[in-house]
């Protein structure tokens, strides 16, 4: 398939990808969220565990987001860099979240993701998923106020 | 090239560039080190800021955590994953950092670890990385003492 073999093609398509991720985060459509990852995906998240692994575990874990949150979530995506073969791939960015949960408390963190994506039937599948904040060395406490630099 | 459609074979290489990598962590050999890196590297490190970019900010990373450490780094990998393409590939993996500091402090964290690479001119330099550790959403302290599930 010529598709295959045009790298600029594949950038594209990921990047698509990443659009019609959002909306569905932003949407919190869990089912509709869940068609983008493989059911091997290997999670990195925010919070403990240090992993989480297969879409299951996944799944549970949006789940407890999405009912947490108030409405809808804000989520906006900066810096982001994709690097593509024909059917491997990965992704960069910082993100920002904004949301309100449902006790009242004001979410507003930028964090970083990293995504790794198999071509898989022709469609690309996220695997793996890296997401975090760092923390402060002397106080140990995560860094939840930082901005990236202008 | 056979080898460059030799998907296996990236893999090995990668697994390969990975050992010779900790070699030079644990001999706290920059010059060594920075040979596996692309000069536009991006890393999400364990400490702000948000993210670093290109190789001379990641020298000075390197050099401070190298003169921070009193001896050798003991450094432990487990989990290890490596998605390849023939130019683009990624690994995630959980790791183990065990070292004392000059001031006498005891380091000994699981930390999880992202790693993007592009084959460039024949061989895989590492031009993004991601390391973190979760946080406790409650108190919002770093997880400095989680243990990889058996």
């Amino acid at each position: 398939m010529v598709i295959d073999n045009n790298l600029e093609s594949n950038e594209i398509q990921i990047q698509q990808g990443r659009e019609k991720w959002l909306e569905a985060v932003r949407a919190k459509d869990l089912k509709r969220l869940m068609t983008f990852y493989s059911p091997e995906i290997v999670l990195f998240d925010l919070t403990p565990p240090l992993q989480l692994l297969g879409e299951n575990s996944y799944i549970k874990n949006w789940k407890e987001c999405f009912e947490m949150i108030d409405g809808l979530i804000d989520y906006e995506i900066r810096d982001q860099d994709i690097t593509a073969s024909s059917d491997v791939a990965f992704s960069h960015s910082l993100t920002r979240m904004k949301a309100k949960t449902k006790t009242g408390h004001e979410l507003k963190t930028w964090f970083r993701v990293t995504v790794g994506f198999r071509k898989i039937n022709g469609k690309w599948l996220i695997t793996h998923e890296h997401i975090s904040v760092p923390f402060d060395p002397t106080s140990r406490q995560a860094s939840l106020d930082l901005k990236p630099e202008e």
